[in-house]
């Protein structure tokens, strides 16, 4: 797509010129768990900052003297035109931050033409958020539940609800320590709901196992409380309860062997097969083997593993590995269109960003997405316009160089 | 030239020392809208701050017991002679630090015997800035703009007037994201003119368009608002209305083939034909293949590509590549007599200071940019004394040694 | 050991998630003395910091779809099993810490199924301390005297008591200059004691030389002064009066060839001998030459010599020379489980802490050593799980990668 | 010489207990005038602060179970023996800091049986500091002179004064700009002397030109004012008026060539030539091809050239040209007594200390430089203890490795 101009001084909202400070009204405007459970990295943080950092160890080389006064930011994406290269990554409970939620970031991407990843753990359901995307191209993020049940409704229901890819989350066999959230005693307000699962709970019946996996508790109780699962030393005790984010997001079971085989069976031939969460080339490797549709580069925003490799750093041997036989994207830490621009010439097909989609719901709900994707929309636009690149298919390593110092970033 | 002195105690501003107190005083000077516009660098400033920061990469190798009694820090430049081998670079509106304004610079630099680059974006005409040169050795910066003729006639007027070359900016296809300039909503004061332009102005026919670009608008009334170019889709808008800085000069038109050849006839036989802005060693090749008679290594200080590689480490890629055909100067980031030696040293001919000089300017006006250039002068003389050479191309590599680790730098 | 759980939210002392908080906590509660004194690295400091800092040189590449429902945190040491790879260091005087003193590690440690060190030097007796471990593997750690009768003895009593080896500190020729300890002219208060050499105090007696070392002063009164020994110019003259860390820990005299060989008869068969502060490959072939049973990577927690490598980056060179002829254990600066899985990486067998284990007894006796060990217990295990390891031994530096920049560590 | 105690906790400045915390002393203790002239460094003072970062890029690999009952820290130099290879490097006007002045760093070398080096530029005459040092082995410091009749003669009167060696300052040709001594306007206070010249002075006949330099004003009046030397355009115009650090020190005339081949005839065959502040492995070989005795590897403290190579950065190239041909010193940035180590792990023969010795006077006088000497001794003789070295010339490369990142240091 070629959009017409780069921002001029006239549109601009002067209070909020650039993700930094985007994040930093989002700050202000959010309640103290909220902004804990979205800001937080695992342990330390380490490696949440980490994802930012490693953006500075690289310089773009700026071309010149070529004509770009016509540049083409949109590449596609599942058949379809996203207007850059760019999606909003799947995050739970967005009417945490703004009672507009995940409609009102369905709407701003498919306003700014961008897709749109939804989390299983939205506080909207699916298909509410299909409506609202109208033709714009959804993924639905899936952490694949013990109980297989569940996860087989929520499939069947994306697929009827047009969504054009599941991103299965295997970064997730446990949950990853956020202290913060621990402390806080992180709980969803009891006007929001886990969309996707009340009516399973109304049901009252969350957590049949299905499958070769055991079987226990079938006669419980509606509204017993959320348990995990877990080893008793020697089966494994599936959750039970309310299906919540601590109880049953993680699962320490899925192997490439058994689940991703089902999957591919369960999404076919509507939805395309992703796994997000791969941070190495051996595992690229095994995507490419098991038939997979794309990898997702993530470390989950630094909220799993702390201590993993930044996932700029983990990019360049996953693109080795896949030599270009699925597509491969890359999230973490972008925050300028400068670090869309290196994470491309590294290889990446597509980035996502996490954090500033939330920032911008809390900022002022679908508009402050819509601000959000504007202004990395613009800095991506004038980048390449100032790297001398007109096509995002023309952004290539030739256009970067690595620093051995860190170098500074603001 | 060889001067007498290392400048004795006596003759010093005890209150301004370095180049590092004058930064200082011009901030406290300054109002905040020149302050920033002088200052910021492009997105969040880590170009402009890693511009200074590299020369801190190099340690220098001093030789002794040599007799440095005699130093010539002269070096030729557009056939005369210049008394230290640094200018100073064209920046715009230099009246907004002082009413001294170009006039004061020109002055100063013809007392300094250095030569001086004057911003097509003035706010002296070009005319009182040659008279006030004299013999001094001059460069026109210039926009190339959309609409030919301006240029044109600022080409022909500056042959006139004696420039000596026309240093064509490269590196703003496109206006860098300033954010404090945003915010601001900066606007030259109405009692300042970008005075190179008033008078196409005052005959209000400001913006035809010329050779193959599109044409509308003619019939504008005088005062209108400038307005920038865009692409419609389809085909270039040229920029309307007055001509502002943030209106024409950028272009993201020109191209090696078409523009290049047409400045060269346009310049010829009288002026020299630069561009600035070069940073890699392919745009350097294909600096000398269009045959243009030298290059300026530059990043505008940092104001366009945020995320570009530092000047002084995109110079030796540059002088690689020009293998001696044309002189390459660099500027950004200069702030030390030991960094004009350090350039040197990497392959440089030449280097220029933007900033410094608007400190100075807004520090005691004239008198302040022959301070900042007593200082930079004396800091190269003793530097080339203390490291054993008594002459400018006896400045090389021998002399330098890249560090590791980025060490530390005041 | 195949544990149950990862750590709920419900279980969680919410005051103390981190080994981080629980210093900041026992720098609170401790005396300036005690804090000081246990707190404090050599000179500068440093080394200790840097014991610390070397985990941020390795990132972990986890892999992703593998069942790690089962997840076996266990390893071997002395024939016994452990719950996880770590012990707690051996470190002097620890009812400066909290009444529970020794005990209470000893306690924790059995509870948690970890191996404990005693120190030679422990406010505790070595028989007391064995009786509260049970059968928990424990080591008694000897500083070997220059008067070779009290350590016969103690080691005597050692094997009686059930201790599985003996660790001897080889990295404390003389004692490291503690600043602080100095200034704050450090003594352990009149009720506490030395508890494993009292009883050669009560017979007054304290200071026969043994062997081929010289003899003097046998009829010194009993409660004299400590003295260190010293070498007068020609020959060696060992400590006197009562035994203290001070006076009596440090010897210089210690070698290879006379005081190894005398060490493994007095321990053989019952316990093992075990080098405690190798930190160079030289060193490590020389332990396997000389028959020791097993190394500890180690500076004293930056106790010695500052300027000594960090322990991690000591590590690969030991694991290199010995070639897994005998074990290697390693300690300094471990706080996170990621930690502990970096330094199995790289090829340690096995690692311990010291500090922490004194914070959680200063933070709640017992029951914040017990604390402490959980803490790691639960990031070791989720570090496991979320890098796809079920078992220890799979641990290598395949899951590790060295980065170029020391990067960010909270 | 073999040293019995490693200092025990009885015998402390407990005030005072580090080099770091003597410079703190100092700071307080000394006029602004002077502080700022003694710990000043040229421009921005980097390459000061870097002389002493320098030694955090190395480790020292200690070796364990080795007797090292009985270390010896001497070395010879100039024939005698020197307790610790360090000696107190020439600094000038030492009463500034301390009435004791040049005869308490004298009289504290003597005692801790050290070198000294005295400076052509002190406050005390040669003769008196050599009555004070008995037979311990000086050194003189020599500018100099562009007119040779002052340095004639002062070398004469340190021959019959029973100096061992002529130290000729080669970094030096120009003062390097301290920008602090500017501001302050140093000036040495009217009743200390410039010892060395006052004869001189008295006989109202300063500045005679001698040899082949130009010759001018020999009328002068006594007490005319101090004027620096000069080219001016054709010719070389000496220094004239009092002897000052400011007009005479400086002397950019001086070569390989002319001079050293007459300091050579100069100081035979009673006293040594040595160069001091090389800091090339090219100029190393032309001293050693020129026939000077030794070097010392200097760039003055960081007072001269900033941006120099750190001293310990450049002595590897400077060990490596002269292949051990002559002897190697080394000074700038020793702090500890590991830094000794390093530097004689890293080839020189012996360092020396400057500043650290004015902090001793600034503390207390002649007892504070006895007390540096002591700290610096104790940490000396510990490191090789702590390491597993018993004699000086066994401090070799093996015990060092460079570590990538510059680490920590307090
Ligand atoms: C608050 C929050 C909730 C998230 N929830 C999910 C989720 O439900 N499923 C998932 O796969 N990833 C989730 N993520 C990870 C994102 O999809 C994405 O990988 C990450 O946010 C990218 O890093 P960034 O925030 O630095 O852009 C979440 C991230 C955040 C910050
Ligand atoms: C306030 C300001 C205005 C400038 N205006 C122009 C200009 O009109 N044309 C141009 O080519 N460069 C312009 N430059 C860039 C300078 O020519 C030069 O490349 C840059 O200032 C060098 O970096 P330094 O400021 O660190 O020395 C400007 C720079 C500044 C700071
Ligand atoms: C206060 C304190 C006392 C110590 N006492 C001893 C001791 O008596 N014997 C010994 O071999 N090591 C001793 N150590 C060193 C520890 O055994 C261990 O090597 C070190 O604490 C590991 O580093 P960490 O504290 O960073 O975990 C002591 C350490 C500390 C902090
Ligand atoms: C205040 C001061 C005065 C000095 N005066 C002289 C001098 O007169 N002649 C000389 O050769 N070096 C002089 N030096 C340099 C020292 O000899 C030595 O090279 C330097 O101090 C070593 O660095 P350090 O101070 O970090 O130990 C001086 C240094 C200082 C700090």
């Amino acid at each position: 797509m070629v959009m017409n101009t780069i921002e001029g001084p006239g549109n601009h909202d002067l209070n909020c010129l650039t993700i930094k400070e985007l994040e930093k009204h989002a700050y202000n405007l959010m309640d103290k768990q909220t902004r804990d459970y979205y800001n937080e990295g695992a342990d330390s943080g380490s490696t949440l900052r980490e994802n930012i950092e490693a953006f500075g160890k690289y310089r773009i080389r700026p071309r010149v003297l070529r004509d770009v006064s016509s540049i083409d930011t949109s590449v596609e994406i599942f058949g379809q035109m996203n207007s850059i290269p760019l999606g909003v990554a799947p995050t739970a409970m967005q009417k945490l931050a703004h009672a507009d939620g995940e409609l009102g970031t369905a709407r701003a991407c498919k306003n700014m033409k961008v897709a749109m990843g939804l989390s299983s753990f939205a506080t909207t359901t699916l298909e509410d958020v299909a409506e609202a995307s109208g033709d714009n191209p959804n993924v639905l993020q899936l952490y694949l539940f013990e109980s297989r049940e569940h996860s087989h409704k929520l499939i069947q229901r994306a697929k009827k609800a047009g969504y054009k890819a599941v991103f299965l989350t295997v970064d997730t066999p446990f949950l990853g320590r956020r202290n913060l959230e621990i402390r806080n005693q992180f709980k969803l307000p009891p006007h929001f709901k886990i969309a996707n699962f009340t009516e399973d709970e109304d049901a009252a019946l969350v957590d049949e196992a299905t499958g070769n996996s055991s079987n226990q508790s079938k006669q419980r109780k509606p509204k017993a409380e959320p348990v995990s699962g877990y080893h008793d030393g020697e089966k494994r005790v599936l959750p039970t309860g309310p299906i919540t984010f601590h109880s049953h997001a993680a699962n320490p079971t899925l192997s490439w062997e058994r689940d991703i085989e089902w999957l591919k069976q369960e999404c076919s031939p509507e939805m395309e097969v992703w796994v997000k969460g791969i941070a190495t080339g051996e595992d690229a490797l095994l995507a490419v083997h098991h038939g997979v549709n794309g990898i997702v580069v993530s470390n989950h925003g630094g909220r799993q593993l702390n201590g993993a490799l930044a996932t700029l750093d983990a990019l360049p041997e996953v693109v080795e590995a896949v030599q270009g036989k699925i597509p491969v994207h890359v999230d973490g830490g972008v925050r300028h269109g400068t670090d869309v621009f290196k994470a491309l010439a590294l290889g990446a097909d597509f980035v996502w960003v996490g954090r500033p989609a939330l920032w911008g719901l809390a900022y002022k709900g679908q508009a402050g997405v819509e601000l959000m994707l504007r202004l990395l929309s613009d800095e991506i636009r004038l980048c390449m316009g100032l790297a001398g690149v007109t096509r995002v298919q023309d952004i290539s390593k030739d256009y970067l160089v690595k620093v051995s110092v860190l170098g500074l970033r603001g």
